[in-house]
């Protein structure tokens, strides 16, 4: 059985709109989505916080494939972190209509004593403060990875350089990492980021797959040519969730694992794209997960 | 020996700025950077036209390369055609600051008569009346492709639609790609785009690589990931003469050797944005080429 794998994050409801349709109030949140796509592969344990108008009943496919929710704080009488947002008509790019932050305000992620021990460690997109909060908590994690976003490299970068310091790989998409190292020219900016602390850069560019930079070399994954991309809410955090889960099952992250590992975490985020929020994660089975890696590899044959 | 490999298109002369300097009268045109990039495989005979003021010692590399130039008219008393172009910072958007037709505006393409029967046919970037003309002077091609721009798609759609029902390929980006078919979705537009004609639709995207859509079948091809781009002038073309040079040598465009075809022209395009114009064209090696391409095949593997 693979190792444990801590995740912490937001939990939330979002409300989207896409050229295909809208929803409201559906399950969102970095750290439910990366638990949604790593469980398929690792023991996760989620940290997070909710208001208690929050229906944990949302949770309970995460429950079965052996999330546990114990570092889910509740607050009484507060309100669940909320977003909005409307997708264009190219999905490649989104209007926030709204953010509501509630419980999030006063958050201050706390570990479960028997928790602080987790081998694996994911930091999902939160205030870099609180990252190394959850960093001070856990003992001596074999492997800590990082997500961000763009409000944080521009608002808190002090902050947020000295998280960096302290992981073992982050994982951005292309805008971030421009951002991030000031420099247009992906190649560039990954090895700036690399001398920033991280020896692993992960660079998600959507629709045209992803890159990985470690230790010099580069591996460019496609993404899967679909037909019909109907919500791209949460494809990111889900691609770091069957990424982070691979590698917690291969117990390692060499070169030749990281490689693979981008592919199951595009595998996971091409599954997430094809219905509204997380519901075609839900009933996800391993079998289409591991034909869809197939179908990955395929894309790149050459002989 | 490779079969030999006609492309008709435009012999021009450019004046690029780029942020990393400018250029004035740099050798361009489209059937310039495709027979710079075919005539690594296959003996190319160039249809174009210029005006008496086209110095034609610029073409003197692809001579010595095998391409015969017979096919050039050279107008007297007429004047080359021009393209002045600005670069934004981040290299994947310009502005055209001038376009100058002159002699462009009455070439009629006229194949030399033992031309007629060469087996590949290259239709460059011009008007697709033109690119019928040419179609209709070669007796059986064993193959025919073509390019476009979005010029074309917009102002003489119904001339264009005619003429991608008698070729077997289209090579165009991906913005091309969408405006052509009508919808955002690049699998969706190539699906539409087949049934106009070609069996075999290529989209470029830039830094992101490329998509082959054979018969049902899609290859992802990724771009190699440069620290410096100078100058992408003439990158599209040059992918589109490696692409075919490949082909022409190998003599077939069975899908394992439409495959490789893509992976050279993407190496060819790799090496066309390392120095202004066609410059790193002219001393390029045989060897410099299958060093990258199996660059380009590290930068997919997976074990």
């Amino acid at each position: 059985m693979s190792s444990p794998l801590l995740v912490v994050g937001t939990v939330a409801l979002d409300s989207v709109e896409t050229p295909y349709g809208k929803a409201s109030d559906v399950l969102g949140g970095s750290a439910t989505y990366f638990a949604a796509g790593a469980s398929f592969f690792a023991p996760v344990r989620l940290v997070g916080v909710v208001g208690d108008d929050f229906p944990m009943e949302k949770l309970s496919f995460l429950r079965r494939r052996g999330v546990d929710l114990a570092g889910i704080e509740v607050v009484p009488g507060g309100k669940t972190f909320r977003w909005a947002g409307r997708y264009h008509l190219d999905l490649n790019h989104r209007d926030t209509l709204g953010t509501w932050l509630n419980v999030l305000e006063t958050f201050q992620p706390k570990l479960p004593d028997e928790w602080r021990d987790t081998p694996y460690v994911f930091l999902a997109n939160i205030d870099p403060v609180l990252q190394r909060q959850v960093l001070d908590q856990v003992k001596t994690p074999k492997l800590t990875v990082a997500d961000t976003m763009n409000f944080w490299i521009g608002s808190v970068r002090p902050e947020l350089v000295k998280t960096l310091a302290r992981v073992d790989a982050l994982i951005v998409n292309d805008e971030e990492a421009r951002q991030l190292a000031g420099v247009p020219n992906l190649v560039r900016a990954a090895g700036i980021i690399r001398q920033m602390g991280p020896r692993t850069v992960i660079v998600k560019k959507g629709e045209h797959g992803a890159l990985l930079f470690h230790e010099g070399k580069v591996f460019s994954a496609p993404a899967y040519p679909l037909e019909d991309v109907f919500d791209p809410t949460g494809a990111g955090d889900t691609f770091a969730g069957g990424f982070y889960g691979y590698l917690a099952k291969q117990g390692k992250a060499d070169e030749a694992t990281l490689r693979n590992a981008v592919l199951y975490g595009s595998a996971l985020a091409s599954f997430c794209v094809e219905r509204f929020g997380p519901d075609r994660l839900v009933d996800l089975t391993l079998k289409e997960i591991e034909e869809r890696v197939q179908a990955f590899r395929d894309l790149v044959r050459v002989s």
